[in-house]
């Protein structure tokens, strides 16, 4: 990264290690965690913590997960999802199904097509393991050529969508023409929709259109994002029928089981979510959006290159020749973390160069406060 | 493994593949997770699951972390463990954090020393990233020459103590010699120390020993064996000061943070623990242990191969010539899950055809269930 004000910034900090440095800032907008406030219908499941945990404590463990798992499907629109112990992989987090599928991934290819930007732990964790990896730009993912979406050698490609930071979401009709072509090439497609609760464009039957195609796939799903939970959450591996990857093998290695408890949790919190919680949520990530942008609307050059996004992270495009790095350095010396975004650019880092990620799964004030701090800074440096 | 009664039996499953059989069978003494009933104490914790909630959500991260860190180590007696930030990474699981540290020597180490037998999943996740082992014997690690335990090549030796199924400790001064031998080689030592809330013989103070000698080395600890706090739970990386692996750096890639709310849960439970939950945890496993050899003491030739261990699971030698997949498969079943310990002697599977586990960490009632149908399908096949 940058020197500034003194502080020599580590040229290789990843973004979690910047959020790590959050974790105790007066304002943290740093995050893509869930950190707004509970809804009262939310409050109420959470004031009935020990009921669950004694439901949790008699119920049978496949019976839990798979209530749990349905009840998360059908909120996010997912009504073919297999459900089948064999077909649903239930882990601690979506980062930890990464890592048990990055380390089947590594046992059988050498190239992975990936999204690009996206959150720079899915590249680190597959070049961690030795996989080449391809950039495959956001534009080529939704129109042209879908050749350009495989290129030869890749035994696998990787789509976040919606993506982070840019909130961009694969279409119904794309995705069925890159799941038809990945399996026309018998290429294995793993898409990341840990994002799409907040996005009904991205809740459309993704494993219908998958089991139509007929392709191999794994989908990362997850409660991590949507729910403020204090991190009591779960990610999910869902995999075709013939996956032909060492996945469960890998999975065995690393878990039994997730907390029965945590599955209860999210039972409740996914029927609450079907029931209304999940348009409260977007409504929410909405409003805090047009109030992080109201509060840099008077600066001189900033814009948002995302209008339509409707994740919980905004990009602002901080122009002027102004660099990201320096505004996240004058920003954290006043006790306000964003990220900047150069590591989400992966295969080419200055791409990033000129954009700041703010998380909006926050207090409204937690975000008019990091977006006013933000115009502050950005004003004093013009 | 072996084929029985009509069943083929996979030659390839893994401990946790057979635990997950197991996860909704009527008896369930294989895995060895703590599902014994919550002590009065510990169901007032759980009762105040929301307030607890509550104190998690306004609290900063890295103080809710100190906290529970430094309740957990002076519980178990490791009053010098390093509690900052930067020397202990909590995780979600003590298997995570196996993951984390196999993925930092593997960028290191192509060759390590493993304690044999063990848990499957340690050699099963460092052969996954390609690290050679080397087995060390119990007898080598508790006495005789020290070099035998450091073979030539060797980058890293890890221990699990207590160890799992065995029960065997690491004494002190055994410790002690192993880590100074360590330090003169540069050898990393590691030690999984998950089952030590069960012995106090594995409460001596093991960062003091690891210290005094100087030696880089990495501690697993591990909050999932003892608690039955249905799998909400940690694991922890503790690092020597000057480790120089990339530990950090791929737990960043695997995590931001556990759950503030597990943090607080902990900190309540290691309360509990050192004010007296500790010896009543222990007496618990004691009066099971008994109670399992009493259900098996009439069987010809059946004998408990560790008359010293205070682990939460018992080895039983089946003896007679009986074979414990047979075993395993007949009480499997009657619909009582136990684990045969061919896969748990990793680099010699015949040393553990003739024992079998059962898991203590259970309501009496299932132990004693347990025992009588081992008790019966030893006797029926004798």
């Amino acid at each position: 990264m940058a020197i500034e004000g003194g502080a020599v910034v580590s040229t290789s900090a990843n973004l979690t290690e910047l959020e790590t440095r959050a974790l105790e800032a007066a304002i943290n907008v740093a995050d893509g965690h869930a950190r707004q406030y509970l809804t009262p219908a939310q409050q109420q499941i959470v004031d009935d913590f020990p009921r669950l945990f004694k439901e949790a404590e008699r119920m049978s463990y496949p019976e839990l997960n798979a209530r749990a798992m349905r009840a998360l499907m059908r909120a996010l629109g997912q009504h073919e999802a297999p459900i089948a112990e064999s077909r649903f992989l239930t882990c601690y987090a979506s980062s930890v199904a990464m890592e048990i599928l990055a380390r089947a991934l590594s046992d059988r290819f050498r190239s992975v097509g990936l999204i690009h930007p996206t959150f720079d732990n899915i590249p680190d964790i597959l070049r961690g393991l030795r996989i080449d990896l391809t950039p495959l730009g956001e534009p080529a993912l939704l129109s042209g050529d879908v050749s350009d979406v495989l290129p030869p050698g890749v035994g696998c490609v990787f789509i976040t969508t919606p993506n982070n930071p840019t909130g961009t979401v694969l279409p119904e009709e794309r995705l069925a023409l890159i799941a038809r072509a990945c399996e026309h090439r018998d290429v294995v497609l793993v898409l990341d929709t840990s994002f799409r609760g907040f996005d009904p464009r991205a809740q459309y039957d993704h494993y219908a259109v998958l089991e139509r195609a007929g392709c191999r796939y794994v989908v990362i799903e997850d409660t991590g994002k949507i729910w403020p939970t204090l991190d009591l959450k779960l990610g999910c591996l869902v995999l075709s029928d013939r996956i032909d990857l060492p996945i469960a093998r890998v999975y065995s290695d690393i878990l039994l089981n997730v907390s029965p408890f945590v599955l209860a949790m999210v039972e409740k919190f996914a029927e609450d979510a079907a029931g209304g919680g999940l348009p409260a949520l977007q409504a929410g990530i909405a409003e805090n959006r047009r109030l992080l942008r109201s509060t840099l609307a008077y600066v001189p050059n900033v814009s948002f290159p995302d209008p339509d996004s409707r994740v919980s992270v905004e990009r602002v495009l901080i122009g002027d020749g102004r660099d990201a790095v320096a505004a996240w350095e004058t920003l954290r010396q006043r006790g306000v973390h964003v990220l900047p975004c150069r590591p989400f650019h992966w295969a080419n880092g200055s791409e990033g160069d000129a954009f700041i990620r703010v998380a909006l799964a926050r207090p409204p004030a937690v975000v008019e406060a990091a977006g006013r701090a933000l115009a502050s800074a950005l004003t004093a440096r013009a």
